[in-house]
C-alpha cells in the first residue's frame, strides 16, 4: 500500500512564524495516494449507517464529497459568514487572538440524520466544535468526526471528547 | 433519470440585489442527483485523456475532486491569494468594480499534462480565464473546461473562445 505520508508536505512558518502547515496538495495531485486516502477514510465508518456527510470550508471539501459519494450520502458544507445564500445558522468560536464564526444552511440537516463530519486537520478544535453544535441544532446525530491529520499535540480531541474521534495520521 | 434542475434553488438577490444566485446545496445533499452530476460531468470528457483535474475555489471543489476520481487523475486547487501555502503563481483579474486574483502552486502542473478544469458556474468568465493563464503559464494543456451551471446571458464563454466549453444545464 502507498504510504501516504510521504505525500504531506511541512511547510515552515506558515500561515505564520512558528508554525510547521502540513500541506496536502501533492496528495492530492497523486491519484494513488487520494485514493488510498478516501478508502481508508471510508473504511473508518464502515461499520456505521451515515446519511450526511458534512465538510467544513475549504480543505475539509476535498474529501468530504469523496466520503460522500462512498457512502452514498448526501454532502453539507459548512462555510465562512456570508457564503451560504439560503437562511443560515450562525456558530462564533475563539481563535488564538478574536473570533471567528462557521454557519449552515438551517434545511441542511434533518432530524435524525446520522452525521460524519470531516476536515482535513484536527488542530485546536475550535472549528470542529463550533461544525459539532451546528449540526445538533439542527437535529442532526454525530456519528463520527474524522480527519486525515491530528496534530495531536494541539489537543483539539479534548474539545472533541463527547464525539467519536478518527484521524488516519497523527502527529 | 433524475431532473437535476429541480435541486438548485434560485436566491435572489444573492451575494447582492438584482442578481439571482443558483444554489446547489440541495442537489449535494441529494445523493441520486449529486451521482448523476458527477457522472453527467464525467460523460463530458468521455472521449478524453485526461491526468490533472484543476477545480477553483470554494465551490469548484465539490466536484472537480470527484471527477479526478473518476478519470483516476490528479487534484489540483485554485485558490484565492495567502491560502496556498507552498511557492505559487498568481493572476490578477478584473471583477465588475475593482480587481482579485488566484493562485496556483508552481510545482501542481507539469509541461505536458492534460488539464480539466472544472467550476461550478460560468458566469463572466473572469475566473476561468485566471485560471486557465496559470495553467498554461506552468506547461498544462487545457484539454476542457466544465461547469455545471453556465449563465449564457453573461457570455462567459466568449472569453473562454480557445477552449472547448461544456456546461450541464445553461440558463
Amino acid at each position: 500500500m502507498i504510504d501516504i505520508e510521504k505525500y504531506i508536505r511541512d511547510i515552515p512558518d506558515f500561515p505564520k512564524k512558528g508554525v510547521t502547515f502540513k500541506d496536502i496538495t501533492p496528495l492530492l495531485s497523486h491519484p494513488e495516494a487520494m485514493e488510498t486516502c478516501a478508502q481508508e477514510l471510508l473504511r473508518l465508518t464502515e461499520s456505521e449507517k451515515i446519511n450526511k456527510v458534512v465538510g467544513i470550508e475549504s480543505r475539509g471539501f476535498f474529501f468530504a464529497t469523496l466520503l460522500a459519494q462512498g457512502l452514498a450520502a448526501g454532502f453539507v458544507p459548512i462555510r465562512k459568514p456570508g457564503k451560504l445564500p439560503y437562511a443560515t445558522l450562525k456558530q462564533p468560536y475563539t481563535l488564538e487572538y478574536g473570533m471567528d464564526a462557521l454557519e449552515i444552511h438551517e434545511d441542511a440537516i434533518q432530524k435524525g440524520d446520522r452525521v460524519l463530519l470531516h476536515d482535513d486537520v484536527l488542530a485546536t478544535g475550535g472549528t470542529a466544535q463550533a461544525a459539532c453544535r451546528l449540526i445538533e441544532q439542527l437535529g442532526g446525530e454525530i456519528v463520527q468526526c474524522n480527519f486525515l491529520i491530528e496534530l495531536e499535540f494541539l489537543k483539539g480531541a479534548q474539545k472533541l471528547r463527547n464525539y467519536e474521534i478518527r484521524s488516519l495520521l497523527t502527529y
